[in-house]
């Protein structure tokens, strides 16, 4: 089992990863304090892996909620159900809400336990490779709107993350693919060693060879924890970690919640965003072909879907990252080094969008 | 005009309270500073002093929503609308929500700023006394849920409070007399000489009288910032301001929402506290007689739903007062110093909750 600490002072908490953990309720005896607990989960999850979970818990008061699966269902009114079961089954301010499964559970369970008498206690149990290397890192919580993703939230964060690894043998491939564009933008933006290691171990990753994923995941974790030690409430070099996201996040809204998966479309992001970088001679031709060539390797789309580029600017003008209505992107300097900017020619963000949206220039 | 300051280091915040503030447009160019502001308010307030409070904003882009009026809306469904207006009117992250009415609409209009983009600006404009010595101070935000009050919420600090002391002539009366119900709580807890101002000036309070009136609110602000600054999430001290409230919540819980005011729940509480603080040797006939003297002369009631003591202490049970499955009070150790407690007889619980709330004892 690796052990890595994020650093928030009074809020610090462990990340626990290895094989298996679902299963040690001597981790979990450590990992969560409360002896009153409702575990959050959805229909695929639950089948696989709750009765696990219960029986590490062993010696608490547990109660558990179902979700259904999928992204179009992280709403505020899915949220009311997670309410309603704490207060069914009379949490208090001392109980932990467990969160066990991918991003969407995570995302709501942590914004109901931030909500919840004002906030209780959180543990993530991620199950997907998305949420083991993002989603579960951080104390981002919250829902989608009609109007764009994650635009009704809460930072809090957990008092531990428990990542078994052998749990992603479960997980579909495409999920798998979808995790992996997260763990390339950690290279992308902070280190640069860590995707020639990428290249090299791409499809050991793929494979599910455990060293391979332990050590992405961990890495992964390492550069969150870094990034976010230093700014948690995002207001400043924390956007790095959003590289990808807006032009993704059109992506989503484009398709419709649910038909991309979120690492899929912030795949195809990072991809206009090196492009764009690219229009501001920050990187080369060769750069962006090699991103491009991890995001193929990785098996992920690298194609937009074709709305034509204002409707996608559209889109974009409603993400959360506007900041006084100017858009601020995550570019790239080079590869390993993200950099946050509003302070690029809208011709070049033009180009960009039209290139992979389609529509006039 | 008076200023206070709420002391809380990076979220200290100042409190103005006075005649005419709500057409200060130069005190409110130094409250907002934001550019864009959604102004959230109810359907009552709103013919009142939405068209003055806009042409103070003057300058800004403002847009705005009413809600229905009423505690029985002040539901996450309800947030939703709030949601759905800041969406609507493209809001982002240093746009500000202003909340323009009482506690209902500043509990939800803070929650809303609270999790929009996972937290906005808020300034209260608050226009009933109950939002200007209570709700619209401490940085509580939250809505009902049917299994309790204000069990999802936040701890949003607002940028400013801005109490016009004219809008309490509007007030329907039976209001006013539910905001002095938390007036004579801020001398309960904290000042027994407050009480003695209240004895002598409760007759011009009722009248409206201004200058009675700006004491009043002042000073109840003040009480109220010391605590919260000593103890801004209610890890101890704070929890002194709950006088009244856990035996408060029950009474409108068994009533059913929106039959009794807030204020008036909890000046039936004050008064089961001092009775049970009575039958603890804390204070004696003669004081608890004095609580139900001011709160008689308030114009409040003074009986309980006769629900039985056995349904009311089920209602108190679910409580989010309650730690680990104690119910903890807020009684009085003498008339001007409360003290948070668990450590009383079940009996003398027993036997107060059924003179009010009848039943065996």
């Amino acid at each position: 089992m690796q052990r890595l600490t994020i650093e928030l002072g009074e809020r610090s908490y462990p990340i626990l990863i290895g094989p298996g953990l679902i299963d040690d309720s001597a981790g979990f005896e450590g990992a969560v304090a409360a002896r009153d607990v409702l575990v959050v989960t959805n229909d695929v999850v639950a089948p696989l892996y709750l009765d696990r979970l219960l029986r590490s818990l062993g010696g608490r008061r547990v109660a558990s909620v179902r979700l259904p699966d999928g992204e179009q269902h992280k709403t505020l009114e899915m949220t009311g159900r997670i309410f309603d079961a704490l207060v069914q089954s009379r949490m208090n301010r001392d109980s932990c809400v467990i969160a066990l499964g991918g991003g969407v559970v995570g995302d709501m369970a942590g914004f109901a336990a931030a909500c919840y008498q004002r906030g209780v206690d959180l543990v993530q149990v991620p199950t997907t490779l998305l949420a083991q290397v993002d989603s579960s890192v951080g104390g981002k919580t919250g829902v989608n709107h009609p109007g764009g993703k994650n635009l009704i939230g809460a930072f809090h964060q957990p008092r531990a993350v428990v990542s078994d690894t052998t749990t992603l043998g479960t997980l579909p491939p495409r999920e798998v693919r979808a995790g992996l564009a997260e763990v390339i933008k950690y290279g992308l933006v902070a280190d640069a060693g860590f995707l020639d290691w990428l290249d090299a171990n791409m499809a050991a990753l793929l494979a599910l060879e455990p060293a391979a994923l332990a050590f992405a995941i961990r890495r992964s974790c390492e550069i969150k924890a870094g990034i976010v030690s230093e700014d948690e409430r995002e207001h400043g070099r924390r956007a790095l970690l959003n590289l990808g996201h807006t032009f993704g996040h059109a992506v989503e809204k484009a398709a419709g919640y649910g038909e991309w998966l979120h690492g899929e479309a912030v795949g195809v992001g990072m991809l206009l965003a090196a492009d764009l970088s690219h229009r501001l001679g920050w990187i080369g031709i060769p750069e962006v072909g090699r991103v491009r060539d991890m995001l193929q390797r990785a098996g992920l789309p690298l194609a937009a879907p074709a709305i034509g580029a204002a409707h996608a600017l559209d889109l974009m003008g409603m993400d959360k990252k506007v900041l006084g209505g100017r858009i601020r992107l995550v570019l790239l300097r080079r590869l390993g080094e993200g950099v946050v900017s509003g302070d690029y020619p809208a011709q070049a963000l033009q180009a960009t969008l039209a290139t992979y949206f389609g529509g006039a220039t």
